[in-house]
């Protein structure tokens, strides 16, 4: 255990009135009368687990300066966010039954992408800025991009028609946290946001009738107070 | 930058044959000409941002060795997940609209609680082994806890019904990959999973007609190899 040291716990299972020792597990603990409310100790936020101090900080901004993301930076946010950390493959977000289902639209200034993990590569999608489209609120557009994410229903074959949209709405999720806890720990600002015109920003990123925007995602530099 | 230095980037970015200069913004570079594929420089996945180590580590495993979790364990645990990391009650995870609708229910082996980030307690919900209820696969029975993602669908009036399902699996995504970072710092194994037989797990976790069972995650210490 390196989260907290036992010294600590005790000070704080003293200050919370708590009366199980540290180390005891909580099975054994409540087996010992009817179950009971558990007091948990106070949880440290920082410590040996980096995820803790990454969890204090993470937090939704729409302040954004309006300067783009160099290319390296870029390269470590979308590895983040759903790159390939396995020699078979997998990738830094699970997905239903490993179907890898998601896709991310990168929304520049310039024009919009398609990432490829695989390759590395940023996939040329349509030419221009259509930041304006990925969201209904103003500061769509200063943002320096705009992760749209875009399920394949192609590759989900197997899915209960009834949990299609439950495991895309997850599977969104579990990358755009990771994008969150990205910005978190190298001060960018980042929000997401499922209110979205999404016939209109399908039509502009070419999607085939299969694809399907689930949520959008800007992320950039914070503005200055 | 602290992601990378810039004479590790201009290695990298030789070998993967990119010319645009580290610090380059991509939407200078882009506009020199229509819009071309752009090559990614190799992404570190170590250095001073925290979340990249994590997610190189990031995985699923269902190898859960049976011993249960101490309750500091727990706290920490159920804090990264959607606990409160402001002063004005904000979680560490995004939810729609900020309506915070989702609820995490913890089946340990004596029995079913309720998560209250508030009161930082656990509230009995009901006694007893309920794990295996928390999914179709084996491997629920061992894992020291099952956290039981639920919306509480009242919390989302605003939404619009169509898209009901993908907000509240988005919002469930987001917190379960905080127990995946979490778990990925501490050395913890978890899965996450749709296959749930809700209409049972419903009734064992008392559940009111509105609240809505999305995911579950199994959480513990590894089998020994």
């Amino acid at each position: 255990m390196k989260i907290i040291s036992r010294r600590d716990f005790l000070k704080a299972s003293a200050a919370a009135g708590v009366l199980i020792p540290a180390g005891q597990a909580l099975s054994r603990v409540a087996y010992a009368k009817a179950l009971a409310p558990v007091q948990l100790p106070k949880p440290q936020t920082t410590g040996g687990n980096p995820a803790l101090g990454l969890l204090e900080k993470r937090s939704s901004s729409r302040d954004f300066a309006p300067q783009p993301l160099p290319v390296v930076v870029l390269s470590q946010l979308l590895w983040a966010a759903f790159g390939i950390n396995r020699p078979d493959g997998k990738r830094t977000a699970p997905s239903a039954r490993n179907r890898q289902e998601i896709d991310i639209y990168v929304a520049a200034p310039e024009g919009a992408y398609l990432y490829e993990p695989r390759g590395n590569l940023l996939k040329p999608v349509v030419e221009g800025d259509i930041r304006d489209l990925t969201g209904t609120q103003p500061y769509v557009k200063t943002a320096a991009v705009n992760l749209v994410y875009v399920a394949d229903t192609a590759k989900m074959d197997k899915a209960p028609p009834d949990q299609m949209a439950l495991w895309m709405g997850a599977d969104t999720g579990l990358i755009a946290e990771n994008v969150y806890l990205f910005c978190a720990g190298e001060g960018f600002v980042t929000v997401v946001r499922a209110l979205i015109d999404r016939p209109v920003l399908a039509k502009a990123l070419k999607l085939r009738p299969e694809q399907t925007i689930t949520l959008s995602q800007s992320v950039g530099y914070p503005k200055k107070a």
